[in-house]
């Protein structure tokens, strides 16, 4: 345990996702005690199980296990359908998602709260949650100061925040994760059509992502459609067109809206 | 100088934007002569000449230095004009754009070829050009020779490259560059209207970033778009219909072309 002040929690897991893999990965090697895994579709649970030795379930409505924390790391479309499936429950109950509020978790007991970790998952590539901010919310100041230790003891940086900021925190992250991730995958394309290597990107990549994290990547914004270069951008809709026209579509969609925020 | 090969060359710069700074400092840096630079506004001349020490000239057509190398550092769209004002050179012409061919810089001289360096430059951040691919085209194998001596005295890293592929390249940077750039900038615009750290990303941004230079961002695509997680999409759009329409309309487009990627 990174955190002296936090004795082992034995919890519960439902879900057997990417958040639920690594987060359940992170949460044993820090100390503490998958009791069981919970996830509907069975050969999940029993790989996770098996990686946290312990026994799952498929059925969280007659075999859930009294435990001090229970983890909802589902989907967040099926976290309220769950909570109507769930028995009341003793322990401390949290949910992981950046776009779901506090409130739905009420049904279930009187101890609820939020644990986003502000991180991606994958299955298969492994996670260090070290500095990783986990925004957390919760029912009572205890709860609260019981899932800050949690985070500490996982390595992370803990930040109380409602709902409301989480979610718009949430949306920040699918700009600056998901959609930078498209972005590059579509770079991935091009050097696979075109014959050259991905990795002459990563210099680029690096650099652009340096400048940004500095704090300003308003004041960075380089490009044709930033210096409203239009002979430029001409000349890459028509190499897309000849590709694909969704594709094309975006790039103008992108270069109007960087000219947008130029003149704004 | 870091190439043994490769006597310092007397150089002429074109040009006095971002690209003719930090092309221009490096190359003093690793030894070579900035002669002259040149520049239709007379201040950022100015300034460049007396970064550089050198002298400077409004007009290219009356003044020109005559010397080993001549790089045009303008914007793409001014290229072909700036041909058609210059006298013919006996020194090697090169321009420097992603964009635009090897072809049309014939009318300048016998010797003439790109020097086209993948990076983003801004005049108030210093880029180290260390492993930087630097594209390179010439009008003969000499010429071709004496480039990639030249972007190896600048610790880079020269490629050969015909004018279509470099293209393809450079569209794929504005993908990997600027409109990474744009999402990060959107982020911070949702940090500052909601109160919370832009700092907080960065973890996330960095992970993102690492994870799709491993070399398949395709692969490890996540998030709302990815899952088919619609109704985080319509909480999403909800949010920045209440901000800024374009951001709504941009939105969906970016998770509309991951759904595609999905599915082809």
């Amino acid at each position: 345990m990174d955190s002296k002040s936090l004795t082992p929690l034995r919890i519960v897991v439902i879900g057997a996702g990417n958040v639920a893999f690594q987060l359940s990965k992170s949460l044993s090697r820090a100390g503490h005690i998958i009791a069981q895994v919970v996830n509907r579709t069975e050969a999940n649970a029993k790989l996770l199980a098996s990686m946290t030795n312990c026994g799952y379930t498929i059925d969280a409505h007659k075999t859930l296990k009294d435990t001090d924390l229970y983890i909802l790391a589902v989907p967040d479309g099926a976290i309220t359908e769950l909570c109507s499936t769930l028995p009341k429950l003793s322990g401390l109950v949290v949910h992981t998602s950046g776009s779901t509020s506090l409130d739905v978790l009420s049904p279930l007991g009187k101890d609820f709260g939020v644990f986003y970790p502000f991180q991606t998952f994958s299955k298969d590539h492994e996670v260090n949650l070290t500095n990783i901010p986990f925004c957390l919310e919760a029912s009572s100041p205890s709860c609260l100061d019981l899932l800050k230790q949690l985070a500490l003891s996982l390595g992370g940086n803990p930040i109380e925040m409602d709902s409301k900021q989480r979610q718009m925190l949430h949306l920040a992250g699918v700009f600056s994760c998901n959609f930078v991730n498209h972005m590059l995958a579509i770079a991935q394309i091009l050097a696979e059509e075109n014959e050259f290597d991905f990795q002459l990107l990563s210099p680029l990549v690096l650099e652009t992502i340096k400048k940004a994290l500095d704090g300003d990547p308003l004041k960075f914004q380089t490009g044709p459609a930033s210096r409203g270069d239009s002979e430029t951008i001409k000349k890459h809709l028509a190499l897309l067109s000849r590709m694909d026209d969704d594709l094309r579509d975006l790039y103008l969609s992108l270069s109007t809206s960087i000219m947008n925020f130029k003149q704004s």
